[in-house]
């Protein structure tokens, strides 16, 4: 059963969600459509390209995934389908897709062309759709678009190394529903750079010197419980997509707070790493 | 496979939901469930009725659409089943249906009344599932409960055209996830008072002369970039619903706000239209 | 087809669950993955104990339930999976289970031992999806974890009854999106101590003297509407999931407020019943 997956700006309580799936339900009787959100920030391309890159690669080959965002087709915005690693992205020729390309060349990218003659404010429902459900029939891109070579970059999203590769210079791309910041400094991107080398991270006035694998690894479990002072302590890990992150024990965003707020970081605020010489 | 669709104001959080999609699959092994909104604000009949109204068409004809709005039985809010362009909706006699049916004649009507000895606080789960189910399998209209003719109207869902035919009086029924408000104007209505004739939309102290048919017309493209300043500038649509809209360009209302809290309109606020001479 | 349900305290926002679900299909083309909630408060081991207690026994007998709450594994933080009442729970052994399992015996507690050589900060990805679709493809318990007898209790989960058994003295356990309050005294624990006797609610200074079985019981319907005041008007009832419930009648959290606001309720505030002598 093909499946469609949707990441989207509409937020939780409006119709459009359920509009979308009513019309790919309406076109396929046998298809399984999956929410991966409705409720990254109105307009945030950065966001929607760092969701969709964490969550597509969990889904099988083949999978189909709409992204609604910044979508209204205009003379510079048109909108694209690319076949990348094996899945189907169809969003708008925005930047969106630009985070997931720097790691894996598109296998193929058209230019949408089959609905030039539309003029839609829900291109998400008129177009992305007919598409998605195209595809999911088997039909190929070529049918939909015409070849192009290039996607449209996304400024930021790659963190910079000085020229005596003593630092980097990385910044926070998402705040997550813990709080947590996440930087766009990638595991491997960190060690090629590190080479072995000890660190300092800076965060504001903040320092770290230990990047851990898990958040309770900042715990030391062999003190009593109330010597341990862990929770709402600052740490870094790389996260479960491998991205560097800086954590908040145990954080809650609605009560106490979490790294975002209790370290006055926040999105696009720079993050460096200073490497120690040997 | 039959479809239920739901649309509560249960929240997100709650089991409520969780519950309901249990107890259907409980019943029923072969079905689809679709969630269309759990985040209406509670108790907010117009809210709903906008909401219904825009996706249920999406839906493929025979789908069944749940309402979990103010559904507590009681001597003045009976539940009703209603088939109506196809579909079917099942819900409390509130007035929820009424902003549906003042386009499109229901074709029937049952008070429910499998249950009048059910006394429960969970009628979307005791009572609602097992109609929708029943009507998946299948079932009558008329094995549920007893028909009749009408049902609750609900004030203010239509604008006044005064005595002269120069002036529409409309108000906000809907604040979207992006800010934009929705008037209870609607395109095939404005355009038959219209008659051709220029106007001015006023909306407080905001005036309005174009209406477009999405959102990036306001854009002027032959312009650069930094001259346009068309970002955070209000416009008015169409709708894809049909409904006039005022709204602001890339609006974001976790940030800079957008057409509500930018140009403070509200709920129920009036709008009107005023159309020159020739 | 086998039913997985998922309730954690993802969010709305990250790529969290959608990654949960992707994994699922990856393993398993035909099963039915059903949200119960992801808008549980971080960390928060009472609320997800309310909601898939009150959410679970909807689902048919043999469903699959993952709660990611705290499930980070560390050496005081173990996987468990157990059955229940005909259902599979797969959490961390927290303190999760202990209110459902405080009414009825667990019938298998194992465990979860396949991967005590994983490091991981997201457990339910790279685990519990793996013992979930082990058990919906019919794998035992027995395979995936080695026995034990007990999980870990919550505090404070039970009301207490004074000596004389002339007071309860409960506590508030959840507040839902009505803003209603729930405390963790059930109907059957209360009338096993009532004996009939009259009584008298307190919460803060609010005192109660009637417990309703649904909430439009409180209006006077024999009334002329304009007499009634009965919105915005406290009561008492034993939930739909028979918990004692401090609500107030078509209460809105986000416009006038709910019971938690305007009586000023909040988690974990002591509520009292106070038995009259015969």
């Amino acid at each position: 059963m093909a499946i469609i997956t949707l990441t989207t700006d509409f937020g939780e309580k409006d119709h459009f969600a359920g509009a979308i799936k009513g019309a790919i339900y309406s076109e396929l009787s046998d298809v399984r459509i999956v929410d991966i959100s409705h409720s990254i920030s109105p307009f945030s391309i950065s966001e929607a390209a760092y969701i969709i890159q964490n969550a597509y690669t969990s889904f099988p080959k083949g999978s189909i995934h709409i992204i609604g965002i910044d979508a209204e087709l205009n003379p510079e915005n048109k909108h694209i389908a690319v076949l990348l690693d094996g899945h189907y992205f169809i969003c708008a020729n925005n930047g969106i897709m630009s985070m997931i390309c720097t790691e894996i060349n598109p296998e193929r990218i058209v230019q949408i062309n089959i609905h030039e003659n539309i003029v839609s404010s829900f291109p998400v429902l008129d177009v992305f759709v007919k598409v998605a459900c195209h595809i999911a029939r088997g039909g190929t891109l070529d049918v939909v678009g015409k070849r192009i070579e290039d996607i449209k970059p996304i400024q930021n999203l790659r963190p910079y190394v000085n020229d005596d590769q003593t630092q980097i210079i990385g910044s926070i791309i998402y705040v997550d529903n813990y709080g947590n910041v996440i930087t766009n400094i990638k595991r491997k991107f960190f060690e090629n750079t590190q080479k072995g080398r000890a660190y300092k991270i800076h965060a504001r006035n903040h320092r770290f010197t230990t990047i851990y694998n898990k958040y309770s690894e900042v715990v030391d479990f062999t003190k009593p419980p109330a010597e341990r002072q862990s929770e709402g302590k600052g740490l870094v890990v790389f996260n479960s997509s491998n991205y560097l992150e800086i954590a908040m024990y145990k954080s809650n965003t609605s009560t106490v707070g979490g790294a975002s707020t209790l370290m006055g970081l926040k999105l696009m605020d720079t993050i460096t790493v200073d490497f120690l010489k040997d």
